[in-house]
């Protein structure tokens, strides 16, 4: 009773192949700088868009044919829909999925019930993990959708909101380890506001503050050691997030005393909304020892809202491996396809065509970055163009040996700076292209 | 001798005058909340779009008409210049005035001869700002036109333009001591990245922090007292600035531990850049305990670039001047135009006419704030809002004694949260008008 | 039995009031240039977002409390509905609604029956604008929500789906006539394409031509004499709409021979979506003989979406109102409300707070464009600096007596042109301010 | 004497070519689709980012080091330049190239003499162009640098700006055509304005048709042949360009009668400015058979100007040669290089690796397009995606024998439309990968 009975597993073919329904990059045990391709790129497959996605949109209702789902809120429903995920995560060959807690369980009409739904499908995941082998790469709790948070969950302006929240999360992040699972995020999807005239900004963020110290307790108190990530998002659903940018997280972090707890989810999306690209997240995060996981997909850059396309363009992968590999690789985090089909895209295939593509996409962006790494095309030209500060004066203002006065004596002396040589910008995206030609 | 002869000292003539020479709503000693408007403003020029700007754009060369000015670079011109300068900020009644070294002075051949001439042309500020009364808000260092900054200053790859950035620095800061000056300003012109595959992100950032931190070491030896601040700004010239927003800043600031000497120089055109209003970027600085100072411009909404127009809209000088009020006013700083007129619009009188329009749109923006204040009319409904914080499970969050396993209970017996109530946006938009209509 | 008991008809009572249930600026029966503000401003209410919209967004289901609402998809429950609409446009004054059918009517099983409910609740709607003596600005055909227009419908690949389209149309275009509708809207919600790796531009354009080609047709054959009316929008919810913009829209009616049978409805949120001012958009449509009827809404210049905000900014409502004056007022179109209250203002009363606020907001707007206009305050400054043109060799340019070799011959002898005087750019935006205060 | 002695001819190497100075794919005259990749693509080189560009940005001065140039306006030294010009042309195989009159000679102290000095420059491009066998692309007037044009030239307020401006044009063409250009370009540099409140966007617009029509009969009297071409871009300088798009083109050109007369020169920065993908434009354009040219860059999508960038995106370039293709191919047009080297990349070698890079991007790209034509990869699906019109209803429907009561009959009687089959976006960006993974 198969709800993707014509559709095979998909295997690896190689780049010759023509088969829609096969990886012509994703070669899973395919070893790249000694670890195995499944090892680096940990996808993950998320429940809500591929599961409970119905390609709804502002205009219009939901237009997705899933012939497994009977579209009531039973717990049979829910639990039925848990085994055909798994289905397709095992067809895709995914070792991760992720979820938010009314994402695989229905609301019920307390939150005591909902809790017993939940319960009763955690069941299921639970089952169906240690069948297949396919693992949590987190939970979360989706405090956006119903009405209740309109105005905030941790930063709402109605202080039972909050502790509803309070609730959500505790029992979220329990099914997340009762699962397993090597991550807990947090998507502030109302932690903003829609006008500031109304909104008292301090007040909100310091209620914010502690609702992370409490969530941080409780994981201690029950022994959960999963990483703790947060989500930059800049705008929508809310006018204006709070978690606006990599940036912004972590100076809420720092602020609150909670940069040693949290590590960062990068959404490609969220990122190109806030004003950069993917890698100048995943770099600054990298930075600030906080890379913790990806949201693999991508916006359209024409159209100024959260599309959550499939990611397919090379460079685009290419610029995310290559910076997750500098900074060490994605520890517990993954490649997670928070990624919708098109609302026209709307037969059970189609899920699998986006992630195959995606896959796919990620798996050559890998074997690109690799390449530029193993050759030090970018990063060796990197080191030789900062080698003033390796020696002489610039050594000297690295170690802190000199000051404003030192400097000044050193220049009135020279006269003026040694002279500049090129950025050889368009050298080194040509350069890039010969890496995307190559593998 | 005067460069603006026909044109008076601009004076207070009251809303109903039809004369484009007067003020309609700045009135210098008129009493708000009990501080004169002066004193609330702190209204200053700026030296570099005022007395530099020539009107070129990237399609064309300058077109402003300046007749004081004989185009060339001699130290002779400067100072007439700076005399003219002054002549335009008494008529004007701004109480301060803003430069960057390379505005007010002219580069030499080498770094001594600048630092020569620049003493040469800071005589003859020093001596018009005790003749005129005019004080210097803050002064800067341009280290962003000359092409030795082509990759940063702080942050280049060249040691050596570091050393001279370093040397620039100590100088304009010796010289707005000498002047009196309230601030010290940093804007990062060319601190960022135009391209992160030739990039150091991180050896970048590292400088910078040491830049700063031997900024504050020389302002300690010299015994300069005035306010550091930084200046965010997302893009342009570089493609990525560090100093993105107030938050990255702020994040920057916490990294370096620089955070105690630092506050931020807010620009509105650089936060609607970033994707914030200005009224955000205020509140959070405010929040931060970092709000410094204003460029007081604007933006094209539908435009991408930085294009520093002078504001009148009534919406933005009241939501700028609310938010100022509402932490406390602006110290050391003030309200700073950092504006040009258009290219088209190139004649002298013009920037009579700019400033003029300014000025009385930040004059009635700080009155209706004012009275929106008197009334409580915002400040109340949020406070009311915000109410079930202050007692019973809120106030039990708000202290700390209670945690998710205390809320879940709560919960569970309460079943579900109580009923929010409307955020009324829309009548909120409709009061903000009703004050702008009757002051 | 009404659904609004404890609101008043909302009267004018001056810009002193204080009640927030009452017009502090839409005064009816006022005169200014002549005509009253109620010929002026042909206000209308639309019936989706204030009737069916429900406040549900890409993150959440609607919040909406609408007690009247039994949420069924009854005809009786449409019927209600459509008497509770009735008073509220009464309530607020609004001398015009406008409608979808999908919004007045539910769909039924087949199309036969869907035009059966349509009848059924039309007659409701006859039934009281004949006894409220409101009427109908304009109707239109929902062919962008139900999922059979996924790919389009004038525009889809399924030439079922086309004719489907015009049965609807057809069938709404003769409700609209029995109601006295005074104009037919094409918005043409899928009318465009996702991806273009799909789509054949030039077959649906085409098609789209024949489509209102049809129309055209249809139209005198049943005697419908009001006005065609297309309506530009650049994307949402397809990636890239045909009707883009105002130029967009006219050169596709040239294209296909329609400009004589269709004009503009312009909206505001579409304008700046495609990155312009509505002003430009109202000018542009007036040069082009072509300026139809106004969705009077904002959006939120941050946000890259269609936010629907209601207007309330006085820059944008005398704008907009002194472009409708220039080009002689909208004829048989209005100032339509196609705004939604945000998720958050879900109570009743809150549509009452927003009509009234945008109400007043485009009654001052047009107070101060009269003002401006009977002092010839911007359009004596325009015709004085195109002066050139009036005379000499302007004069000749415009009538075409001079070509390129008279043009060089004349320049040549005279060596260079006469020189430029300043645009005013700053001067005139002060002056808009002084209007602004005045009224 | 040689101002690139030290770099080779670039040559054709192959795809594993690590020869930065070399070619990896384009491949002159390799075939594609029967004709050869010069005869595609027909390169072209621009003359003002090339040898005019400086590298000055709004924040700092000029940065390239070009030996060969003195700095100078002297008539030698545009000669000499010229000459350099050509040399680069050379090495790089590109058989065309592009002028604006200004770029190539300086302007003098009257028409008269700028006009001589073009004529002497002239001379030598005449020259050159034999010695060498480059041809000329295009030429064209910059009627936007110099101050008088401050407020536009053909849409100026001042009638003497637009007879220089027709003076100026005219000698443009005759140059052109003494020199063969095979078109003549009008990119309305200040075409436009920067604020609504002072201009009369009728009389403008009125000019520039007459303008445009001067340049017809202009080109009539002297028996240039060439195509003229107008460039849509939607602002930058001005705040709003009258030719914002290609739509906003076309429906001027159809306004005023022109459509017969002028083709479209396509960029890609400037439709990215405008909301629109490249390939919507060369398409939009091919339908109305005003495909023309194209200015081949790019811009950095999270950046709001024209950065006119090197193209070297694989999507980008297979995207543009594929609807090229589609469309026919470029007709007396070419692919531009309206692009420059970035302020950092100021070494004279900067300009062969940019040129190279996107050089080769582009060859790969026509490969590419070319491959997916000859699958019918494409073309296939979206024949078959439209079958529905080939016959039965849908023939019915585009043969015009049925109408609005036709349409309606069929579809009572069928009740609904035949059921949508998926769109398959991500089925199809995965097709397209497979064919950049091959070429």
């Amino acid at each position: 009773m198969s709800a993707f009975a014509d559709i095979p597993t998909i295997k690896y073919e190689g780049p010759q192949s023509d088969n829609p329904l096969a990886f012509r990059w994703y070669n899973p045990d395919e070893l790249v700088e000694g670890k195995t391709m499944k090892e680096h790129l940990r996808f993950s497959i998320v429940y809500w868009h591929t599961f409970r996605g119905t390609g709804a949109d502002p205009f219009g209702p939901g237009t997705a044919v899933r012939p497994w789902d009977d579209g009531s809120d039973s717990v049979e429903n829910a639990q039925n829909r848990a085994r055909v995920a798994f289905e397709l995560f095992e067809k895709l060959q995914a070792p991760y999925y992720a979820f938010h807690d009314r994402d695989v369980a229905p609301e019920g009409s307390s939150l005591a019930e909902s809790n017993k739904i939940f319960d009763a499908v955690a069941d299921v995941l639970e089952e169906e993990q240690k069948r297949s082998g396919v693992k949590l790469l987190w939970g979360t709790a989706n405090m956006f959708s119903n009405p209740r948070f309109m105005h905030g969950a941790a930063t709402t302006c109605n202080a039972d909101v909050f502790a509803y929240a309070a609730a959500q999360v505790k029992k979220a992040m329990e099914v997340t380890h009762r699962l397993g699972g090597e991550n807990y995020v947090f998507w502030g999807g109302r932690e903003g506001y829609q006008n500031l005239y109304n909104t008292d900004m301090k007040r909100e963020l310091d209620h914010l503050g502690k609702f992370f110290h409490m969530a941080v307790d409780y994981a201690k108190k029950i022994g959960f050691t999963g990483q703790f990530l947060i989500e930059p998002k800049p705008k929508e659903p809310t006018k204006h997030q709070y978690d606006s940018d990599a940036a912004a997280c972590m100076n809420f972090l720092r602020s609150y005393g909670l940069e040693d707890h949290f590590k960062l989810n990068l959404e490609t999306n969220h990122a190109t909304l806030a004003g950069h690209t993917m890698m100048h997240e995943i770099d600054y995060a990298g930075i600030q020892n906080a890379l913790g996981s990806i949201d693999a997909n991508t916006g359209d850059m024409l159209l100024g809202w959260d599309t959550d396309q499939f990611g397919t363009d090379y460079y685009l992968t290419t610029q995310t491996m290559y910076y997750i590999l500098k900074h060490g690789g994605l520890g517990s985090g993954g490649v997670n396809f928070d990624a919708k089909v098109r609302r026209e895209s709307f037969e059970p295939i189609d899920l699998f065509y986006a992630h195959i593509g995606s896959m796919d996409a990620y798996a050559k962006g890998l074997k690109i970055a690799a390449a530029i790494r193993a050759d030090k095309a970018l990063c060796g030209f990197v080191a030789k163009r900062y080698a003033s500060f390796d020696e002489g004066i610039g050594a000297k203002i690295e170690s802190g040996s000199v000051g404003f006065a030192e400097l000044e004596a050193y220049m009135l002396e020279k006269g003026d700076a040694a002279t500049n040589v090129s950025g050889r910008q368009e050298m080194l995206e040509n350069l890039v292209n010969k890496y995307v030609d190559r593998v």
